[in-house]
Order: C-alpha cells, then sequence, then structure tokens
C-alpha cells in the first residue's frame, strides 16, 4: 500500500483522452481552452467531449437537431417540479432531486449497451438547461417555456430563463462561460461521477452523485459564494477592509486558488475579459471594478490567482441572472464533461477502490449493555 | 505524480477511527466482526460507528428513542413516493431520488454545525428502512406502516415490509445481516460519499452520490444478481453445467472475489451460517443446498471465496423479501457507515481532487466547421 495522501493530491486515478491540465495549460482533446472559448460553440464542445473530435457541419446540424428534441421535458418531470419548485432550499438540491427523477422516468435507464448510454447523455445535456430554467421560472410562479428550435443551447438556455431573445453579445457570453466549464479532468465531482459508475451503476446514478459533489462551496459552489462576497463588499472602496477582516478570521477567499494550477487558472482571464466587454457595454463597471481590486488584494497579499469560479460570477450577474442559480449554470455545462468521462469509464472499466489507513482502537471485546 | 493506478488499488485515501480492514480481518472500532455479528444490535452498532465507543444503557435508550421517532416519513415524502413508486424502474434509482427528496424537504439540510450534522444522519439512518418498507407496500398498492415503538430497527423493518410481527428468528437474521452490512472501509459507495462531501457539499448529496454507487453489479447490486443467478441454476443438479457455460462466456460470477479480502471476505461465514439455520427451521434447505454447491464449484475451478453478498441474497430469500429490495437492504444497513464517514470527513476536510493521465490528441487548431 502508498503512504496516506490526504485530498489524493497529484494521485492519477485514471488516464483519460478528454483533457489535460499541463504546464498551467488546459486543454479539451488537445485544443488549447482559449481557442475554444473564442471560436467554438458549446454544442460543438460536447460533441468534442464525446467522440474526440470536432463536428463536420452535417454531424454538427444532426447532433444539434437532436439536442433540441431532447430538450423537452416530459410531463410528469414537470408535474415533479412543480411540486418542490417551492420549497426553501438550495437550488442544487432540487437539480440534484430532479435528475435522479430523470432517471426513474426514463424506461431505458438499464440499458447499458454503447448506444443506450450515448442516449442518455443526450438527453442529460440537452435536459440540463431545460431544468434549471423551468425551476427558474416556476418558483416565481411563471411557467415554463420550451426550447426553441432556432436557438443555439446557450441561447435557448438565456431565453428559457427569461422569456425574452437574448442579445447577441448574452448569447456570446453565456455560450463562452458554458465552453470554459464544460470540462476540467479529474476534478472532484467528475472524479465523483466515474467512482460510482465504476460499480457499474448507471449514468443517472453518475450525474446524481457530481450534481451533489459540485454543490460544495469548496467546488462549484464557489462561484455563488463569490457573489455574496462582492455584494457583501458593495463598493471598491471597502475592498481592503472587508478582506483584512476575512484573512484575520482566517477565512479562505471564494474563487481564489487551485489544487493543480501553479501559476493561475487559464480559464479566468476569458471571463474577466467577457466581463469587461459586458460592464462596459452596459456602462455600470461597477461590479467589473470590485472584482479588479478584489484580485489585486489577494495577490498582493496571499499570492494567490482567480480561478475559472472568479470571473463567472460577474458574469452571470451581468447577464440578470439570480446569484443562487449560478451553480446550476456551472451544472448545464459541466455536464458534458461528466457524460464524456462516464462514457469513458465505461469503455475500460475497473472498481474504483482505495484504502484507509486505521488510526483507531483495536482489541475491543463486546460487554452486554448492562455492564457498561 | 504517482504512476496511473486504475482502480486505486492499494491507495491510501483517508485515515478512518470507524473500521479496519486488516490481515483479512474485519474490525469496527477495534471490535471483530464475529463478535458484533454474535452479540450486538443494529442500534448499538450506528452508535459505535458515529461515537467511536459502544452506548452505555441510558445513552442506547435515548438513542433508540431519537432513531425510533425519526424513522416516520412526512406525508410530503408519502406523496412523492407514491407518484413514483409504480414506476417500472430498478428500486435503487427510486431510493437514490426519495433521499435526495429528504434533503429538499428537510428545512435544515444546509446547516453545517455539529449538531444539525448528527441530527440529519439520524433522520436518514432513522427513515431508510421506512423508506424502503413504503416503497414495497405502495408499489403492491398496499398502504404504507408507521413504525412501533416496542420494535428494534430490524424487527420495526420487517414489520412495515411485511405487516405482521416478525418471528425472533427472522428478527435475529435480520438484525445480523444489517449488522454485517454496516460499514466496510473505504469502499466504493463510502469513498464516493467522502468524495462529495469534501466538497463542502452537504450529507444528503453524500447519501444519494452512496446510493448510486452502491447500486452498481460490482458493488451493493451484487447480492440481487447472485439471486437472478441461484433462480436460473434451479436445482443442485444443475450448478455445474450452468457455471461450466458462465465461465466458458468469461461472465463473472457475482457474490464472489473481493478487491481487498486475500483469503475470504470473513462476513460470508456469518452469512452462510445464518442461513442455514433459517433453512433448516423451514425444512426446506434447497436454496443453502444450492449456495453451497455454487461455492464449491467456484472455489475448485477459481479459487475464488463468496463475499457478504453471496449468502446475503439466500438470507434475505428466505425471510420473503423481493429479490429486487435486496440492495435497497444494503442502504438499510450500509448508511450508518456511510454517514460515520460523511461525519469524520467534515472533521478534518480537505477536497479530494486526484489527477489523469492524459493519452489524448495534442496540438489541435480550431477550424470553422465549413471547412472539416
Ligand atoms: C480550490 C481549493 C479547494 C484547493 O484546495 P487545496 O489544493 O486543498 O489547497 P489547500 O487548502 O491545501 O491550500 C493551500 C494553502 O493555500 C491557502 N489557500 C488556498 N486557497 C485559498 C483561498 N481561496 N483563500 C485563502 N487561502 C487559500 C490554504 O489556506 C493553504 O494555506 P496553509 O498551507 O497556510 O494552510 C482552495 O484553493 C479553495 O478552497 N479555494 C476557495 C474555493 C474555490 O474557489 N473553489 C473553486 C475551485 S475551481
Ligand atoms: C469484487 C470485485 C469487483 C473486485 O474486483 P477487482 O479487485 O477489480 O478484481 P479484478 O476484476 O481485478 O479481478 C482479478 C481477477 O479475478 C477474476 N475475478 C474476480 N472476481 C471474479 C468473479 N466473481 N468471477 C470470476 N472471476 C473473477 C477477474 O476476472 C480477474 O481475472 P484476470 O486477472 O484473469 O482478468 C470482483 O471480484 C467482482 O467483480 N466480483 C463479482 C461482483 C461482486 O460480488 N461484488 C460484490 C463485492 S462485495
Amino acid at each position: 500500500m502508498t503512504e496516506m495522501n490526504k485530498g489524493l493530491e497529484g494521485v492519477i486515478a485514471s488516464q483519460t483522452k478528454i483533457s489535460s491540465i499541463i504546464d498551467d495549460r488546459l486543454t479539451y482533446v488537445g485544443y488549447d481552452i482559449g481557442d475554444l472559448a473564442e471560436h467554438a460553440s458549446f454544442e460543438e464542445v460536447i460533441y468534442l467531449l464525446w467522440y474526440y473530435r470536432l463536428p463536420n457541419k452535417r454531424e454538427l446540424a444532426i447532433f444539434q437537431e437532436q439536442l433540441t428534441k431532447e430538450m423537452k421535458l416530459g410531463h410528469k418531470i414537470i408535474a415533479s417540479l412543480a411540486v418542490i419548485a417551492h420549497e426553501k432550499v438550495h437550488p442544487m438540491s432540487v437539480m440534484r432531486t430532479m435528475v435522479s427523477m430523470l432517471g426513474v422516468y426514463d424506461k431505458d435507464s438499464e440499458g447499458d449497451s454503447n448506444l443506450s448510454n450515448y442516449s442518455k447523455a443526450m438527453k442529460l445535456v440537452a435536459k440540463m438547461p431545460t431544468l434549471v430554467a423551468a425551476y427558474a421560472r416556476m418558483r416565481k410562479d411563471e411557467v415554463p417555456l420550451q426550447p426553441r428550435g432556432d436557438l443555439s443551447l446557450a441561447g435557448n438556455f438565456l431565453y428559457m430563463l427569461t422569456g425574452t431573445e437574448p442579445t447577441p453579445l448574452h448569447v456570446k457570453a453565456m455560450n463562452r462561460a458554458l465552453v470554459l466549464h464544460a470540462e476540467h479532468e479529474m476534478n472532484a465531482s467528475t472524479f465523483s461521477a466515474r467512482v460510482c459508475v465504476a460499480t457499474l451503476s448507471d449514468i443517472y446514478s453518475g450525474v446524481t452523485a457530481a450534481i451533489g459533489s459540485l454543490k460544495g462551496a469548496l467546488h462549484g459552489g464557489a462561484n455563488e459564494q463569490v457573489m455574496v462576497m462582492l455584494a457583501e463588499i458593495g463598493d471598491e472602496s471597502n475592498v481592503v477592509a472587508y478582506l483584512d477582516a476575512k484573512l484575520a478570521k482566517k477565512e479562505k477567499i471564494m474563487g481564489f486558488g487551485h489544487r493543480v494550477y501553479e501559476n493561475g487558472d487559464p480559464r479566468a482571464q476569458y471571463l474577466r475579459d467577457m466581463c469587461e466587454e459586458l460592464t462596459t457595454v452596459t456602462g455600470d463597471t461597477k461590479w467589473y471594478d470590485i472584482s479588479r481590486a478584489v484580485e489585486q488584494y489577494v495577490w498582493d497579499k496571499k499570492q494567490l490567482k482567480p480561478n475559472v469560479d472568479f470571473y463567472s460570477a460577474t458574469v452571470y450577474h451581468c447577464l440578470g441572472i439570480d446569484q443562487d442559480l449560478f451553480t446550476p449554470i456551472f451544472t448545464v455545462s459541466r455536464i458534458a464533461g461528466w457524460s464524456a468521462h462516464i462514457l469513458e469509464q465505461y469503455e475500460d472499466n475497473r472498481l474504483i477502490r482505495p484504502r484507509a489507513e486505521y488510526v483507531g482502537e483495536t482489541n475491543n471485546t463486546y460487554i452486554p449493555v448492562e455492564e457498561r
């Protein structure tokens, strides 16, 4: 056995052809993340992650058509969502439950052929945006909207969320955020999905496990916490006092630091640029300015750089999205990577079963309760 | 970074004071599994796993009272279960969804104090048997039953399942099965729960992830598959021909082999004894005899010994339980270990985030779709 490694830092749990982080550079199937953030649609990225290549024109058209078709939610799912949409609970708990429920209503949920698994992956990536949008509306007593055939996934998501046709800039911002969050090697939620399906459990179980893991504040939950912090700061002039106090209490600053990147998360810069573009257009640069000041402070004091969750918070805020939906939006994107990893795990499976080092009591003997 | 380790065999992911597997011997907090199987109630074992010691008389009485109180399901949960109980889907998908739903309806689901987490763990271990029993009845259009204050957890579970007061032998068998399945170090479902909550996600997310993982045929799902196999064999005289054919097709024999034990799973013998006792009493030893013959065959041909899932199948069958409920019963027990590990993870947390070895394409450059 190996030495105890708390957090499994640096332990290689699997091979993958999906993405790489090497020398602080992130690629999806060998494409630099910047190249994809600049040019690719989220639909192309999903295809890329599943099939290890970009689709040609015909393949992409068919893929988009299937996606749009699968985006619709069945009436049983809408009915289940209606029952819980008003509960005062974290939206990620609702998403975890609803995705598990999709598995209950899928007649094919036990199918384990390749075809069945790809088809379930398709249902999941397609229905996730619709679920988040339907939930966001239903909790405000608005009717959920059907996806439109003429919009991209990013556009459809914004449309179903707001009920109005999104501007090209907003679609560009959402598409970029979806591309940048789609996949990230063996992060905690992806790893939990692989551990789950390596028992030969089904894809709904894997994605449900992943959603529960993404929810945590050290992982996807950080983007919501970033917005909480920015709102508490409220004005650029408060940045130093606020963060001084936070560090004095030894609290972590959400949206900073990373297990793998040593010189900063490359995704942060593309989201920062997007954030700048969005706030310049509106003329209200307040949140961008606060964010820059926070970035500067954390660098000066802790030599930590922002990760993907830091500027995505401001981007979503500029798109008019409620802060408790930020982590659900992360699922709309990361489900692409989760499903790719689940499919890859099935291809060459082995049970993932590590060990624990026992540091507890030894040589106990049962004594009847009367004598204790 | 370390070398790639498929399945993380022998990798130590954490320290624990909960249980140990050393030289093929299993202990819970230093108590040999045989000692506990012989003497302990499942309630005592839950307490032991959470508090690292057995309760005294007063502590146990309070603990049992709290458990009985928490066993009841709220009317919203019963209503949700009624909606899906008739869906033709694996019962583990229903359990995964319902436990996630418990989190939706728990006003305290985001509480992260120690007190809150122990109290949620209590709700989960208490409600799991009621959920499985209610589901088993509701799918047959029978009304779900309330737990009784005068029965043990094992007794209550059988009572709520069947509607009749179980015999002392049946209670003893169920209690023993629950004790033997309660905890097993860093098995796949427990590991997925720890990975999940190490992001600082909540306990419902952790247990939901674990249920999805336990469902797989290489893990908890094996006990159901064992019964499928025994039923297909049908008669002792068919054992050799049936298993010859199975091995010729390179199929694994469910209920045999283990990642950690080298000379057999110590839990198997206690279940085998229980199985013998149960079948001797009824006078119908058929399933026990087939099981013994299978055990002998697999040893002769593959030098593999039965694991916990092999004889538990026959035990549950002798108790008159439907085979698709065998894995849900595993959750009724293992939730003790899951919750103990989740509580332990929170006590000394670090994000669990391993790496992957990249073996995919490199140096790709985006080309517009028209040019592909
Ligand atoms: C991402 C993260 C979980 C990585 O964790 P990790 O690899 O286990 O890193 P560690 O917790 O071991 O941190 C190493 C050191 O940096 C410090 N550190 C790391 N991130 C920090 C942060 N965001 N704020 C303040 N200090 C931080 C730790 O306190 C620790 O200091 P110490 O050695 O003095 O105790 C961690 O950086 C973090 O919690 N960030 C905030 C949450 C977040 O943004 N998550 C989203 C990630 S995409
Ligand atoms: C439990 C289990 C998943 C452990 O898996 P593992 O540690 O990854 O073991 P491996 O799959 O590497 O098995 C090692 C060898 O034994 C063989 N083997 C293991 N269990 C076997 C079984 N039940 N039937 C037939 N062959 C088996 C494997 O085929 C492999 O042979 P090979 O080296 O010729 O390929 C595995 O034994 C198994 O699948 N058992 C059946 C399912 C089961 O009962 N699970 C419940 C566990 S409590």
